[in-house]
């Protein structure tokens, strides 16, 4: 049977290559993809949303504008890795599907009451100031959601600041609502995963080698990538973040998790959106706790996922 | 001609007073009542406001259901102030009007748009997460709507907090967010203010002259009042805060006004939920400063603006 | 009987008049003057008082160095207050005697042990560093001084912030170690009073009549303050802070106080370095409550104290 | 050459081990030891700093006795894993040599300033409240220092919350202030190294084998360790945290360090006392930075050297 997911994202390059993994994938229905404030402006991403889903033949996936700005804070863009148009590195074809009417917050919350409980998986790949809205518009969502896998945070890791993540730290009055909310399940998929999933020479020659359109464009967006985190973040190869979400919710293979409480500072001057993994003691069971973190990617089985999927996109 | 207000509100015995002011005087007109988590729980003081507008003969106003906790924390009502129902101390009629459906946030933002730029005024006298989350989902309301006249805070005053007041403590986060919106003029009628609007048993008796159900009514709630103020708050009479914020808009000779900046702490230990007024120097102008604190009470003016409005209900 | 006093303190002009008063009163003996950075850095601090000190024939007052810098946070001086040397506008007498040996951390800690329990008062004009150093090292301290009667913070007043006085603001965490220990009594002579205590151009007429050295350098320091204060935070005469507390110890009808518990706020945004008086319900009895604010100054016996000692000093 | 250390603890059976080895030690001159309110009252880790250095036959070494408490909060002590006396679980010998007169503070002052520069290194294994107080009273000691090698902290682990280890959060700001101050170097021995200097039964057993007085007193520290850690902490064998510290002065092979930023965080909800390293990009220069965390502990040359130490004193 499929899952059933909503993807919030603010693409972004690596929100790009989820929604391509989201399109390509048998196993996932992607019921509609919403934007929010991030990466960059709200407008960049949602049109870039919508370009992204037309180069992937998918216009059948209605988009929903969301939020424009971070709860309490002003919104902060990671220009430096995805440049000004927040796709920066790649033509975009032009959309043709309209913008869907309708805030994507009400738009959550619509059809995660219309669709049978627990059937709805939350995917958020940018700040969670939709998802933190739509709980506090109507509460009844979360025990309707089926559960929520991001990506955002860190345990050991931060990008943003030494021990906070971009996502989390723009937003981490957001985030704090977001992972305090009893889901049936909680996975925060953050850097400590998602540096391990870098796009090397290697995966990147595979991706070429499909040799579409498509895959021309997912290269396009690597080597933009690539150059990005090699000029801002020390990095040799980009990590690709969102995609480990949507690929562990194909096959929980990919990674391995644990489980353990997690909470978002929002009050600190150092740690300001550091997510807090209290890894004490031995592992909580599933009645105990119902948040987990991604501690070890699957490399392989991880790249074949994006190249299969850019594959049966055609 | 008339002002149209929209009463934002979590009654609360000072809540009614705002409702029967708003409903009987002739120069307001209170376009609905919506509700948020306060002095009550979201579901008794949502059936308190339809009671009052029962017992007000004004069921052609809509009543919207709104947040039913604060933005970041828990809910925390004030129960030693109006009791189990959140109007103890009278017998409440039985609604007739249904509650009206969709989402007070909604209810607002949709009321703001499709009415007349510049001509819908906002009078919150709970918390204000209603009117937080409404200008994150649609922040071009800001600019729409006339004004905003809150109940809530104080520049030096404070009750929930040696500096705090609870509409503004109970959810700083929310009132951060709407102290900070560029409105075309927001006033804050604070405890400063509003500890001057004592129902003396002088006005008390002149509420019961009026010798209607309605009087009665009104008299049993400032009886109840007295009792909790006299019991929780070293007061001898009960401040009617709620309905200062609508005699305001009535008539602006009612209060004297003075312009400042004005902001909400959301991280002291001990001033959590302060309304910080920066009161050095003279008063800057209109164009350099869009807040302003209210000062002084015409006593004899906010009563029989009140008591007009109950004998004009009948 | 005479009472001795310990003036912690970062001369700065109205320091300098404390100094007078001190000097100057019959009914006070200074047994000490220690500095602080403040108003000016240490170094500047130090060598004004031992200036002031010469001006006021006092050479038997010893001099001790304290602490260069606030606790947790980096020296912020108030050059736009006291200028570039802490005392600009006049020409400062060569100090004769050397400035005395051994920090004033330990001076004040072995003054307090060694003199009868309940007979040395602390007076600090300047952030609160020394004292709350020495209450860490030598907690036995704060049992044996008779009183403490400082000059900072304002219930209701603030000119460092909206909020916040000087003194307090810069070291705030300092302040809330000396607000905080059981001393037998503290009184804040806050900004709530201190500016009440303007130096008129009739009181510094009365001075200029005295024409001695002494009073022209007295008028010198008011002459740069005024400008100072006028330029700088609006105010047309300079409010003499610091001498009130002397003037308090002289004569307590100076000014009228009020009992209420005190605190200093240590983590706002907004309301950093704030003293948080709870001026709720009725006044605490001594017993409850040790802690008093300053309220209301009697102007012409607080100016007379400081003319007479100019006069007495010769 | 041998080291000079002053070693400033709170003993607790880890910070007894690090007087052993101090003492037992040739390479290692201790010239002192001073102590904190710590993991026990002030009083009792005083007596137990004199006992140990009796057991140890170490009376030639003063103790002087500092801070009672925190530079901001209230005494925290670690009664759940030292006991009731801070070194419960063998009887102590009674000290034999009386305390030395003279605060901490002002004997670590003067202990720096009167011998050489670049002589001395400060050994903190406690809360480092008199360390802060002693930076604060006389700066220059920051430059006259050696260097200074810490227990305490975690880059990645924590022991009393999920994030900060207890010698940090108990006096957070005095870490602050500590790990702020421009040591030559400051390293950071925390539990992401002291957590493999775990006391196992085959180390417990060469310790056992030594076979006299003093072996069976470290050895009775263990067995309550072991079970406190057991009880308390989720672990099998217990860390032994504080004489890696003095190991690494003996012999730096004993661990791999790395050079990275470094700070405490004093004002998170969840991170209170927390140590942020950045470890983001390539190892800083020793110019560019001068904190260094210690990583990776050599096991064998650890205990060996404990052992040793145990041996030499006899």
């Amino acid at each position: 049977m499929t899952k059933k997911i909503i993807l919030d994202c603010d693409p972004g390059h690596d929100d790009a290559m989820a929604i391509l993994l989201a399109v390509g994938n048998p196993d996932i229905e992607l019921v509609g993809v919403t934007t929010v404030g991030g990466n960059q402006s709200l407008h960049k991403v949602t049109y870039n949303a919508r370009a992204v889903l037309e180069a992937a033949h998918a216009t059948d996936v209605p988009v929903h504008r969301g939020c424009d700005r971070p709860i309490l804070r002003p919104l902060e863009v990671a220009a430096s890795i995805h440049g000004d148009t927040g796709l920066d590195g790649v033509e975009l074809p032009e959309p043709s599907r309209p913008l869907d009417e309708g805030h994507a917050v009400d738009w959550i919350i619509d059809t995660i009451m219309s669709n049978e409980p627990n059937t709805i998986t939350l995917v958020p790949t940018g700040p969670l100031t939709n998802i933190a809205m739509a709980c506090r518009l109507e509460p009844r969502i979360v025990d309707r959601v089926k559960e929520i896998v991001l990506m955002g945070g860190g345990y050991h890791v931060g990008n943003w600041s030494a021990c906070a993540e971009f996502n989390i730290k723009v937003d981490p009055e957001a985030a704090h609502i977001v992972f305090n909310e009893p889901w049936h399940r909680l996975t925060m998929v953050g850097l400590d995963l998602t540096h391990q999933a870098l796009c090397t020479p290697e995966v990147q020659g595979r991706i070429n080698a499909i040799d579409t359109d498509l895959a021309h464009f997912a290269s396009g967006l690597m080597d933009f990538f690539r150059k990005a985190y090699q000029g801002n973040q020390d990095f040799i190869d980009p990590p690709v973040h969102d995609p480990c979400t949507v690929a562990y919710l194909i096959d929980p293979s990919v990674m391995t998790t644990r489980r353990c409480p997690l909470d978002v500072e929002i009050h600190g001057d150092l740690t300001l959106g550091m997510t807090v993994a209290d890894l004490r003691g031995p592992e909580p069971s599933a009645d105990e706790c119902n948040t987990q973190v991604a501690v070890k990617l699957d490399f392989e089985k991880f790249w074949s996922l994006i190249i299969d999927a850019i594959k049966t996109i055609g």
